[in-house]
């Protein structure tokens, strides 16, 4: 591997688990886990960045494509940070940039726990 | 109106706004709106309690049928407060107690916003 930068970060997505919320009440465990992705979307600055990954051209957005949140390019970066940790984007260095992507996945299973149950 | 107590006491529904979060970046003030649910579901213990109203017979609860979540009567009925505050609870008095009621509505809007765009 001559060229570092292009190797790609790939990062585990964390599927939430259960059934919709409406079919029976989440254990202690569960709710601990899916309780995270919530919380993480329960700001809402870090709402506007996911929704702006989510609905960026490709499906994913580095700090540098994202200039009309209205916090700082730091501050950007945090947020996205904070979102990949409860899971909810993976990220991949590409060159200077690290890109974040929405996990489909991730989305689907969320989607999910809200709808009603069959 | 002989028996106050058999007035219910219905609260209108917030229904959350927006498109999928995959369509388009979400404004600051639909941020701001949505964020307050997400958020609400941000607590376990807050998430918990909202699975067991939502999966309880009939659809609806009060405290006085949740008693296995590990915390007090009264701590129950504030969270089961904040998720009304939050627009993801009704509520309606009948007798001595309140019962909490998922909002389909509500549900459905925030299962739509996680939903992958058409």
């Amino acid at each position: 591997m001559s060229n570092l930068r292009s190797l790609p970060v790939l990062e585990q997505a964390v599927v939430p688990c259960c059934p919709p919320l409406t079919e029976r009440p989440l254990s202690a465990e569960e709710a601990e886990r899916t309780a995270k992705m919530f919380k993480a979307l329960g700001d809402p600055v870090r709402l506007r960045l996911f929704s702006a990954v989510a609905s960026h051209e490709g499906g994913e957005a580095c700090v540098c494509d994202i200039s009309d949140v209205g916090v700082s390019q730091p501050t950007v970066s945090h947020h996205l940070k904070k979102l990949r940790e409860a899971g909810l984007l993976s990220s991949e260095r590409r060159g200077t940039w690290v890109y974040y992507r929405v996990e489909p996945s991730v989305l689907a299973a969320m989607g999910q726990l809200l709808s009603a149950a069959a």
